[in-house]
């Protein structure tokens, strides 16, 4: 297959005599996809009924009369207007009781019938018009679900969809009461309609009651993509996707993946490293206008899973975004660095965001791959240097990783419900994972939670899942690599409570967490064997081998055969210690990287490329800043 | 008397025919007493007036079989659902209007008449069937009266309520708008019914407002207790406690207390420091798994003064907590020297706070003295120690201590309503003057604000009492000790009002207050005598002598005969010398001790205790770390 | 002219006897001006319709014949409790949709038609008792428009009205989302009604609906004001003023002062250092018991324009205040140094805010001249000092400054929707720029946004302002001198839409800035000529002059003829440097000044003042701390 460059356009942001010079200048950049229309309901049924094909029709053919691959999206993120006057009830309802209103976009409940129906009747509308257009060669389902925290509503019809779905779970409140634990503080309920959503609670909620509460939710969104897929399917053979947001973890996204065809997501490097990312002054300023060196690939890998081997990106940043406390340019080259990554992790896409800078509405100062004069704008020549480059190489090829990493989203929800330390995050502890063992110079593969065969893998990383599956325990069970498993593994049964037997529970380790702490900021523990534990340590007793202490000799490691137990949040160098002893002795090498370097093997290359603002050495060549090597296996 | 150790029992959240079992290892581990109840409704009346005493029967069985004494909780901290069903409008109300929902627990408006009633039916019910049991030893009210910041609710039925209180106390409204000064920015009203609850308006409102909804709502608690009390009186002769939790100053204990037989607290030293204490980082790290070294004896005072001299420990940690920002583990030893910590100050019972952990709903990450599988926790063994301790050696004699210091609810309201200073808080400051005193090795007794005889102490402390009682101006005039009193003191009239003449009008000390001023963090004043003032300074004048000054030369410290009157908050370098040089004069040791090393004087042993982490040397002896040590006096 | 003491005086507070002696003390301190009346609506219509005239009457009586002049404030700020039982919806609401209580003061909505008619019918009894009686020689309407965040109210009758405001502005829903971009997100209105106000969307509303319910609630603000003036022109010849807070800028000064003859402000310099300056710590260490040395004047300057060369301090800060975070007491002598800064940018009257301290309601801890009990407070003596001293000098003579700075409210309210860095602020970056000219030792006038004349300046500063109006595009078209213009300048065209092409589009300037960015805090960026480029940074291009670069190269900095264009915004170090340069081409002398010290120039004489701890020499003589002198120019 041959990995293409796309663009995202809205064609009815601009004059319609500009879209044929906006298509030529596409193509002469070397992209070939553009994504069109997933926020255009209004400009396609301006009024409830009326449907205005003309303008997309034309856009569309416009775009494949000039060589363009068309990406169409549903435009169910942004309802018009109109639609509240019919659903004055379909906003979403934020944790202290507002509804959040019209006036930016995605303000719709998940749970919302009324609203799920509206969505599917213009699924439905478009799929009939466009589904057997060969020039439509992917269908996004609506836009990237759960930004701006949109996953939970505490409106009525959640309330009512949560019932409903207690009641299925649990088929009797005297069942639910039992696998809550609800005698405690005499939480019992007689009937299902009596229980209320875990919002505005006098403390906090039962952790069960709020853990249900985060599944459901997540299976709201699972159900609002499966009815579009459903919908889409019976109009269109073409391959369907939708554009995940980083660091969303709200839902699963494996559980939509599975509906999908290819996972994309939404890559902003330098948004991220000043919204979403856990890290020290230092380390923010490094890589001001670099972005964290890892961030993209976790999710590049982590996208992979999801869409089973087929991924794209399908917004990349191309220059300073608008929506971080900060936002700054990127470094020169940075744009084709970041394409690049992606393409080295496999993604067969990458779509920049967006063609031209909007000068109006919320996103005029997010840049695009033009100004809003139209003239080039910095990424655009970054993105045609890669275009050149693409059909200089052979196409990378894939191949499996020897080392995995293990990432769940209900454990996201998990700690969220309970983190017991005020920073304690699934998220961030599985991006401290993933950068050591990036720093040793591994690609990764990432597996998802009912993974039933790690054979494959030398090495396997599962920190803090908080209940492992049963295909996991049974492929643990047979495990003959190296597993280095959590903290907080297993410590979870169903309705989030404590097992008995104590954790972790892990197949053949006679190992038992009875205590567990958590650690403020400022407090780190030695470890016998170097580095410190922080944030999170646990108390471990059994026959399992001891492999590590604190400085007065409490176990703070154990093992048993194949797995490995960390009692403990290890910072970076232990970290990187433990990760490399396990490589070496599975035969994979595992060296220190020099600061800001990474890589990544394909089945046929090795890329290298350069996250610091200095040049670095890698094999003999001199990588300047922001810059991309490779070479052949 | 002789101490004892208790636990605290949850026999419903258990299987019945482990109860035997846990109650024989009660026993053997040296434990004499039971909490249990306080959380029950659900169980006792799981339909409203279908009663269960079943369970609750056979527990008693069991427990008082094995040989425990039974101390019984109303549970009106947790009615159960259908009691919203019958008073939808019983749930309190948070400051911004959200009603405060069932699904954890204190669920419950205070001024709720329809609640109020419920809870007295309860009360009675348990009252009628268990008052004569001699098994029952005593009765508990509720739980932790205002936790979860429950005292103030903004209800309709507390609007009611205080309405009615003010039409109580003013009996007109020109005599509410003369007494608030109402005439300031014509906030005049016409009628009782036209005043709001103090929240929610455009800027602070009425500092008199505001703090007459803080006496009122202390005198709701009040009320409700009371109410509870007359109910258990009129059908047991066993003694009735309340288990006040720490730092809880929105109602006045003294009030509650003076209506029970016995004070007693939940003590959470580690839970504490890291979610309710204002120390640096560095005090944080050094005291993370000890607690800090005055938090528990100024509450052990303090609850002494509350009980009138009978007060217990109810909820004892015995390991990690669930609810802090941070929950680290004890260090060994701690749970031990809690508990003697506290008998030292006069407990006639600490409890702990749990038996078994539990594996289910919000608390199951709080330790118990088990764990989850029913295997000892540590501080089951350290429990037993204290036991076996207890036995061998004479009881602790009550006695006076020397110093005093005096603790008044209402300034900590009235600092709160208007603390000039961001920073600026009651408790906090009573914290610094105690723990000051601590470190030159001094017990201290704890004094409420009416008191009227003083004489029997040689020192006084009195910090930032907003009004002083008339019992406490005429002890003041007789007093012949000596006593540190001030900043804010008597700086308060009826109504929040500045005083003409200005403050302090302390009995025979020519001295006024003309201004004062709030200081920010990083500012500090330098003492004439050593040290600096922080926080808080006043100008002063008058005929008293100035026993310090600033660098300027302005008065700071005045004194005439007894009195001396502190114009600012003095660090603890400044505190130390100014209650030393007092201590001296009066003829009584006040030497500083080694860093973490506390002192407590009963009438017939001294005690010392290691807070530290590292050994100390007391009196030719090693104190390891979390050490305890006595001698006979 | 001659300069005038004035105090803000509450006849209503105090026994009607009292009131001869406090006219006296004022007029023997030197006092000639007080200020009655602004929040006794409830005094003078205790009851709907029913007046009460008489003790106002007898206060005019009072205060006019002891021989001071009486400024006189409509009450609007204070409606009393009765008048919410008339118009129970008449409370603005917050941006969480909460009504804003009765309780303190300000609890009205500015749009609502019920209340507007009430501050009508009082404003009009007020001028017809008082209109022609020559003892009231000026009126106040309102006390400070938009104290406690007031000009946004999320209200019914805001939204009403900022409906028709709409449809009014725009004519047709389709022109109005051609204005704002609404094809964006499908964020189309079919009609007016459909438009909410932009609070509790999803993520950020369009800019352009913000940025227009700012210029709307702006002018609800002017519509209020504009009512009570019609009313006392009708009844009154006496000048009409308003007293507006320091930093607040949500409402349009200039467009407010337009229709009121002076303009006056309340100037609180301690309050405002802690409550709303933006200033490293040490900074507010150093200047704790002075205020900002440039904050003052500032908006000294400020007011000067905005009532056109007429202007007071209606209240000046005498001592400590209540309100702000800290609020520690004034330097000895700083009461003075703040009178005499005043009168050296030109005010007629400084105000003291308050005779006597009031012992009771929300303000008994804000100083006076007189302490609660009537004895002098420090800031008396300094006031009687400087009408002493004002007796003994000539007038100073109001003259041009040779510095001018252009400030411009709505780009305040530009850059507060769409800040694109998390701490950017108009105000501060104008703050910035205004102390480095005075660190130079300059003078400054400042220039409302429709300037259309800057010929008689030889240097004009322009930072930030988001529209260039017409006239100032023309003005500086032929301007000769020198104006330093940037960063963000012209950057929005109408609706807040990126202007194509794209800006700054000065005039005669070849210059484009294509991208923009935000920097966080401990960034900063060096400039070839010293300094650095901090929060922010520009990209240039086109044929201007290259000026300045940054490490790399990229320009920072451009000028073309009389404008010189700041790509960014420069620290202290890079400002000074840069005015600096351009006065001294303009043969201006701008030297810096030692810490602490600022000048100010009248037309016959320049004054000096020292804001520092320690004394500094001027011409030759040492200035102590607090310390003021002036000589003939």
């Amino acid at each position: 297959m041959k990995r293409s460059l796309g663009v995202c356009y809205y064609p009815e942001h601009w004059p319609e005599d500009q879209w044929p010079d906006d298509a030529a200048r596409m193509v002469s950049a070397g992209i070939s996809r553009v994504r069109i229309g997933e926020f255009a309901w209004g400009l396609i049924e301006p009024k409830p009924g009326v449907m205005d094909w003309g303008w997309l029709d034309r856009a569309i053919d416009v775009l494949a009369d000039a060589g363009l691959e068309v990406i169409l999206g549903t435009p169910t993120a942004t309802p018009p207007r109109w639609m509240l006057d019919r659903h004055p009830d379909m906003l979403a309802v934020d944790a202290t009781g507002h509804p959040r209103r019209f006036g930016s976009r995605r303000h719709y409940c998940f749970s919302h019938a009324g609203y799920r129906a509206e969505a599917a009747r213009i699924t439905e509308a478009m799929a009939r018009r466009y589904g057997r257009d060969g020039r439509i060669i992917a269908w996004q389902t609506d836009n990237e679900y759960g930004c701006h925290d949109t996953v939970l509503s505490y409106s009525p019809a959640a309330l009512s969809a949560f019932r409903n779905w207690l009641a299925q779970q649990y088929q009797s409140p005297e069942a639910l009461n039992r696998a809550w634990g609800n005698v405690f503080w005499s939480m019992a309920y007689d009937s299902f309609d009596q229980i209320g959503l875990p919002n505005l609670t006098v403390t906090e909620p039962n952790p069960a009651h709020a853990f249900d509460f985060r599944r459901f939710s997540s299976e709201q969104v699972v159900a609002f993509n499966r009815m579009q897929v459903g919908i889409l399917r019976r109009h269109t053979a073409a391959p369907l996707t939708h554009n995940y947001m980083g660091r969303e973890v709200a839902f699963d996204h494996f559980a939509v993946g599975a509906d999908l065809d290819i996972a994309s997501w939404d890559s902003y490097p330098i948004g991220f490293l000043s919204d979403r990312i856990e890290a020290s002054d230092n380390h923010k300023r490094h890589y001001l206008r670099q972005g964290d060196p890892d961030m993209q690939a976790l999710h590049h890998d982590l996208y992979r899973a999801v869409g089973r081997g087929r991924w794209w990106v399908m917004e990349q940043q191309p220059g300073p975004v608008n929506w971080a406390p900060w936002n700054p340019a990127p470094l020169p080259g940075m744009v084709r660095l970041w394409t690049w990554e992606a393409f080295a992790h496999g993604a067969e896409t990458v779509t920049y965001f967006r063609w031209r800078q909007a000068p109006f509405a919320q996103e005029q100062m997010h840049a695009g791959l033009l100004f809003p004069d139209s003239s080039d704008a910095p990424g655009l020549a970054e993105a045609a240097q890669v275009a050149t480059e693409l059909k200089a190489m052979p196409d990378v090829a894939p191949t499996r990783a020897p080392v995995a990493l293990v990432f769940d989203y209900a454990s996201a929800w998990a700690w969220q419900v309970q983190p017991q330390g005020a920073d304690f995050d699934y998220f961030r502890m599985v991006l401290c994972w993933y950068r050591a063992a990036r720093e040793l110079g591994l690609s990764l593969d990432i597996l998802p939670p009912d993974t039933n065969d790690l054979s494959d893998y030398a090495v396997v990383l599962m920190p803090g899942l908080a209940q492992l599956s049963a295909p996991m325990l049974a492929a643990l069970e047979s495990y003959e690599g190296r597993a280095l498993v959590g903290p907080r593994s297993n410590a979870k049964g169903a309705g989030m409570a404590t097992p008995v037997p104590l954790p972790p529970n892990l197949p053949g380790m006679d190992l038992r967490v009875s205590a567990v702490e958590s650690l403020p900021p400022g407090v780190a523990e030695p470890l016998s064997g170097g580095g410190t534990i922080v944030h999170w340590r646990e108390h471990l007793d059994g026959a399992a081998d001891i492999l590590e202490t604190d400085a007065a000799g409490a176990p703070l490691i154990a093992r048993m055969g194949a797995l490995t137990y960390l009692g403990g949040w290890p910072d970076d160098t232990a970290l990187r210690r433990l990760i490399a002893a396990a490589c070496t002795e599975q035969g994979i090498a595992a060296d220190p990287l020099p600061d800001g370097l990474r890589l990544r093997d394909t089945g046929s290359h090795r890329f290298a490329f350069n996250y610091g603002k200095t040049p670095v050495t890698w094999e003999g060549q001199v990588l300047p800043a922001a810059g991309v090597a490779w070479r052949a296996l």
